[in-house]
């Protein structure tokens, strides 16, 4: 399987860490922001939804999203509860990351860190995104200051899926991790799962 | 089982639709935006995100996210794919649902539709609104263009969530609809599904 993987990026970068936690080979195509490879992926057809990661199946199926790509990855695995109630949990924390956590950490974190974005990071929007971002984070605090994980008691997805953009959130993007001891602790339980790689590598 | 629902909201909506399609008795209860029952769900902790809907279980589990409550509810049913990779392919439109359509589609209608909304919506932000919808709304279209359903050959949860916003799309968030035909022939494919309710029931 070949996977369209942006390196800068903390959504290709998910599909990267449940792969080495699974001990799964795949053949990383790196497609970094604005390079030649990433417009000639696109203009392949490679990229369904324009974006990485994508997971390209022998077939030559294409698999777009990345928390789709770590459910395709890791149905059948540890990482996927049997409990059917478990797995809708881990679900919901998997769209809440698309929809509450992604838009204002990695948003943030992208305003600050690429040069070509520094035009549409004015104070008001910063200011707003830190306000956001650290209301998201009180979300995961308020249920990791009690348990180990997100959900049930061991690792699932949504806890790779939300390493991704969390680990990354002070130095990129600028949030008070401080105030989070919760998430510090989880963290560090992630980084120390057998097989763990960082962003980068 | 308990359904804490947002009777104006799309999001609420597509629960109520796979309820109806699987003849699947719920609890209604209604937590319209800005009313007492949500300030008072909300207080009462049965919100875990501070957002309907939200599925409440006979045993007390809360369920957010829309689309993972589908997946809780869809999971073993037709609407959800024996085929991994289709079920892959489906959870990737339902993420892309998430991030890419709801946020520019539901916002757009929100900025239009809510009173107390209206200061937001500037000039600026509504005309960008309208070429982000879209350019999303044609990524639908060259997938319905050729295709009754959005993955597969029968519907399935993709094409539920996705409905939601897609079919008030012209009325409430005045996006041109006569430029996606393919859409149009897939609204009324879903419209003849044995059990649909529109919006309101």
């Amino acid at each position: 399987m070949k996977l369209y993987s942006m390196p800068s990026s903390g959504n290709s970068y998910k599909v990267r860490l449940l792969a080495a936690l699974l001990g799964l080979r795949l053949d990383i195509r790196d497609v970094e922001n604005g390079s030649a490879e990433l417009a000639e992926a696109r203009a392949e057809g490679r990229l369904p939804f324009g974006k990485a990661p994508v997971l390209e199946l022998d077939d030559g199926t294409l698999l777009p999203e990345s928390n789709a790509i770590l459910w395709f990855l890791g149905e059948g695995t540890r990482f996927v509860p049997s409990d059917a109630v478990l797995r809708a949990q881990m679900l919901g924390w998997m769209f809440w990351e698309q929809y509450s956590h992604e838009p204002v950490i990695a948003v943030r974190a992208a305003l600050r860190v690429y040069p070509e974005r520094a035009a549409q990071a004015t104070p008001e929007r910063m200011a707003d995104l830190l306000d956001r971002g650290h209301a998201a984070l009180d979300r995961m605090e308020a249920r990791l200051a009690a348990h180990d994980w997100l959900v049930g008691d061991g690792p699932t997805l949504a806890d790779i899926s939300l390493h991704a953009y969390t680990h990354t959130a002070a130095d990129r993007g600028g949030f008070d991790m401080a105030r989070f001891p919760g998430i510090g602790r989880w963290l560090e339980r992630i980084a120390r799962l057998p097989g763990y790689v960082g962003l980068h590598g």
